[in-house]
């Protein structure tokens, strides 16, 4: 992996105060409203003419091909703003997706589908999540079947909440190709174009948040045709190839999260230094001064654990255990800080009027999304008991 | 103060179920989406047909006449919609506005502005809440003038956060009759219809909560004429009015609000029983079945310190420590509970499909409306300061 | 149940804080050092004096005959020295027995337990809980076992835990008579005197805590010999006798670690009122502030759900449900308050000069004992599921 | 400095476990009970066999030379018996004053104070907390005077919660040379041995904590004369120099104390595999495996931190921010493990048969300790303020 380009993140926060945060608050973060892909095209011009177009991309896609500890000071910076990932095309899902296609990908998937990808030509999602009782939580409980056909597969079944759909030109689709729901194998990841007859993209599930380009989607699958060449890893190995992507997509959710909260914290620091109750400036209050700190404190434990698992991953290993703690840790403390820093600004804390209520709006549901806090609580306990209790437990 | 008619909990439930809920998940719980002043009548004439109308309202104003007490329950079952008070015309701000004017008002200013709006034939707001620097927290920071003129008064000044203003046929103005401020006294409250001239209702301020009708507004007053005849209460004494006001409209708050947690909360109950992950039923996995457990100690504890506080109040005293002290708890306790009823839905938790997130999205500026919990929290440490280390201190 | 003499509680906190709690600070709450039996008469004998002696015991067996809303405030006073329970006859695990015998007792059973032991003249214990595997969390888990013999049953198993057994003189011992371990029926309750044969009382087991005269000791029972008479309540039917004493023992428990909790907060609070930091008293600073409001809070909320709980009980409910969410509640919440105070004193804190960190190390124990918070959260939300969600489900 | 020798934290581990958890468990960490300075003298001697002796000192005082992020795993192994860090002769105070002579002394005072002090052949202290009024939370409180006399400095004043000063043979007093209490500047470091007229220790503190050899010892202060030669550091550079020691030993404290937390959390682990309730175990019940959980990540976040201000450290920086933060953090935390391993243990959590109720009692004061949480929140807020909202605020 390559170094990090002098003063990246110095010059990513500068683009991002510049060219995105303007966008992001005339229209409250709302991606739609603020354009959808008229806006995605706008804002990622501009990043290639500054040079801070896809960090984490290979260097021969276009990229500046980061490693994960390098990518993070760069990615909080875009997350300062909810529109700064897709201006330098590291928001989820396809910077997930740059990553899995550039570890798992044949040279001619890398060359029809990585390419034009991390170069910004195209958008594109991962369907694995299923409505009850299906691939949610728990992602063995799949659906989905893929069956062999004559130089490849059928697909059936239903997804939902599949982040970016409407309008992704190729989806990654997690099925069933052996076994049954509950299983652990039995997976496969394929690759097939939006166009894809039988491929249906359904209405967006009416979320709270709405900074991501292509919503979260219902979708069906009716007898979708994927050819053998466009199976994505082994066949029946995509729980495992899911890991690949799993990790470090979790880090970058932090990393972009992170730089979300960060905004919402120093907009609460500026305004309590403007005003004052009781004959005292705000940010002179005892319980004002307990929010900032605590805040301070989370972000601090945030990034630490951050570029912890950042370090384990850029060594080589899977990291589970520290991405699960990180993603978990993260998601509850940057809700908390989002959360003071409402509560700091009063009753301009939960209006548009500043930045902070869209940002917590925004954050709220990442306790939930990429596996749910109390999920994640269960596989670090069970590592735990097996890890200090031996191997005839857990 | 009468006795609550047989059943009046029941049926008030029922009705919420029937004739108010169905609008109300429709429109999620957006006001103006579900028709505005056409849903208020509708809704309120249903009430009517169903003999629930105006359970706190005096006898004579055509209300059931309960106390406060007595109101506990039955605010509790219409709030577990997030229409239902605006049904029962128990909403703020014309709950409070009907109690404030039954204890302050004069026999013609009943006549005049009591009597139709506990009927329900109007609609009023409290303009107490300036901009920066001005009334917030801090009350005494009223910056609203009024000077006196011939045969009354005239207003000058600006308001925001003005729940109920656009479409109010009346308010009750808060303005500055003398001393300066940051004094502790000087204040007078007046009436006046929304039609004078130089009274003004400005835009909606953006906030995040969309179940009050009329929003919460931004107001100019320029040379605003009250005449003498419609000063609520005597001049100067507008603080002291306003604790007649407060503490009770506290505790109706609390009642509203906990039926629209407790509605998540059972919403989530309900999510949690059919739903399976890696093998079990959530409903029996101990993080869950903690949540759940967390949940009702939250309600039950917010519901007994508000029948503790209301016994307080219909006894006569103004039990400004227990309606703080329950204010407080309800606020960050009722949020908790909306917060794990949307952990507890999953991906569902966080969108529109289930009547969570709007519940939390209400809810969560209860802890900042009606005064912060940290400026409760400092009123609630000065008196024990006194109390407990004597008259020397505090 | 008989109105509580006039004054009760005043005379109460003025004799708790004229005649206990010299010894209480003088021995650090350490009910050995402070004389143990010696003391016990010394405090029972002034209490007597005081006509404050066992408010709890019926009239006919020399107690002022309080019911559980009546006990409340008193109890609290009681408890505001750790030997204040003792002093008046009502600490655990006596009072509970008491409470226990004059429900379940024969008349011969009354004159021969519990008479003496309202009056004073003994002390017992309740022995129920076992070492694993054994009757803990889990009292069906009971492994002591009754066989029945001539005239009577003999008891074999051994015993842990149990609260005030170094010097009882009689044991209401839990055995099972029929059915296995994890059974929800076959359990006896049998009186037993401490001289009985084959029955040991052994090691204190070391606790934290040291306010309780005879500690929580280790038992043993060898072939001890029960008589027919001597069988409290119906064989087979001790679970549900247990009942019985279990949730008012809960909530008396709650009244006098209320009562703890409540000196360590108003000791931390008249120290801060004596102390600066930087140029600022410290209970004036917003920090400090929100500890006593917290506290305060906290306080509040445990009295308003014990009141709510004790109404109940008085109606002759069981108030399972309130009982266990009051326990959980308060057990957690005074601790909270002790732990606030502990941080409030600083370094003063956590040592005995103050007679805070010994509160706190009494109070720990609480959300443990009778009952952890987790398996009282266990039995709520199935409850709960089964109350919400129907009768199929929970 | 120099690297850590090879398998330094796993000899550190398996000699902590041989040699030194057997006395700490036998004697419930209470250093005195377990044989004071002989007990010591022992385990020191262990250590030199072992090789494992003053990791932390120069090498030319007998040390292993060990960097702060080179210290953290072993000080962390050596943390997990309350008595560790006596045997490898890093507990506080003697390490945190290794670490000041090293950086401060001159060659005649490390010769005469540090080099004994390094190779375990005396003890010391630091002599700085005061009682009220005087230095405490707030260290410029300062009222310990050193006024000039012939060829030295005579002390006079009064000291408390002096850690470790009854038998130590120096101390390190920190004293006002010039200015008034309150003023930041003004104080000035001086050596002086025990035995120096004039200086008397007096009573322990009677704190819950009962590991630290010497105890928290109050201390006066008559006439102390102090040559010119044993002043350390610059006269009126007192506090300057006392930032020196407290960065670092902050970070220190937090090495240890996480060995110590880490050990309750594993004690509980491996006491849950093995107990069962309600027909599980116990480690397969959700709401224990929250508790596993929140530990493993309480820990997971401490560690980060900690390397995280260590590398700072390293890197010459002050680094008041990062060790301000992860002390706060760390103590919360720390706090928080043990007592959910008191939770996890039930009622053998809050006994001694268990080490768990112990690591509690021991860490519950390292909130207070080394700045309470309050003050440290106070300047991360003041800070924030500063960098967010610039030069002119804060």
């Amino acid at each position: 992996m390559s170094q990090a380009p002098l003063d990246l993140t110095r010059r990513t926060k500068e683009f991002i105060a510049r060219s995105v945060l303007p966008s992001d608050d005339e229209f409250d973060g709302d991606v739609m409203a603020a354009g959808g892909s008229e806006l995605r095209h706008r804002l990622q011009e501009a990043a290639r003419a500054a040079g801070l177009f896809a960090p984490h991309a290979p260097l021969e896609h276009g990229g500046l091909g980061l490693g994960m500890t390098a990518r993070a000071p760069v990615f909080e910076e875009a997350g300062y703003s909810l529109f700064g990932p897709l201006a330098l095309n590291i928001a989820a899902p396809d910077e997930g997706n740059v990553h899995l296609l550039s570890h798992v990908a044949t040279a001619e998937q890398k060359a029809q589908f990585l390419d034009p990808l991390a170069r910004g030509h195209c958008r594109s999602a991962f369907a694995m999540t299923e409505p009850s009782p299906g691939s949610g939580s728990d992602p063995t409980a799949l659906n989905t079947v893929a069956t062999k056909a004559d130089g490849g597969w059928l697909l059936n079944g239903r997804k939902w909440f599949i982040t970016g759909a409407d309008g992704a030109d190729f989806f990654i689709v997690m099925a069933r190709t052996s076994g049954e729901a509950g299983d652990a194998g039995g997976a496969t990841m394929f690759l097939t174009a939006a166009s894809a007859e039988g491929l249906t993209v359904g209405r967006h599930v009416p979320t709270m948040d709405r900074s991501m380009i292509g919503g979260h989607c219902e979708m069906t699958f009716v007898d979708v045709f994927v050819a053998d060449n466009d199976v994505l890893g082994g066949v029946d190995e995509g729980f495992r190839y899911a890991q690949v992507r799993l990790g470090p997509a979790r880090m970058t959710h932090v990393m972009r999260w992170l730089g979300a909260a960060r905004r919402a914290h120093e907009v609460a620091v500026q305004h309590v230094v403007t005003r004052e109750a009781f004959g005292s400036r705000l940010s002179d209050l005892g319980m004002i001064q307990q929010m900032i700190a605590d805040n301070e404190i989370d972000l601090a434990a945030t990034r630490a654990l951050l570029l912890s698992a950042c370090a384990e991953l850029d060594a080589g290993d899977r990291a589970s255990k520290a991405t699960s703690i990180t993603k978990t840790f993260a998601a509850e403390a940057l809700d908390r800080v989002a959360d003071r820093a409402m509560q700091m600004c009063g009753g301009l804390g939960v209006a548009a009027d500043l930045p902070v209520a869209k940002i917590a709006r925004e954050l709220r549901p990442f306790r939930i999304y990429d596996g749910p806090s109390e999920v994640h609580r269960w596989s670090i306990a069970k590592r735990a008991v097996r890890t200090i209790a031996g191997a005839q437990h857990g």
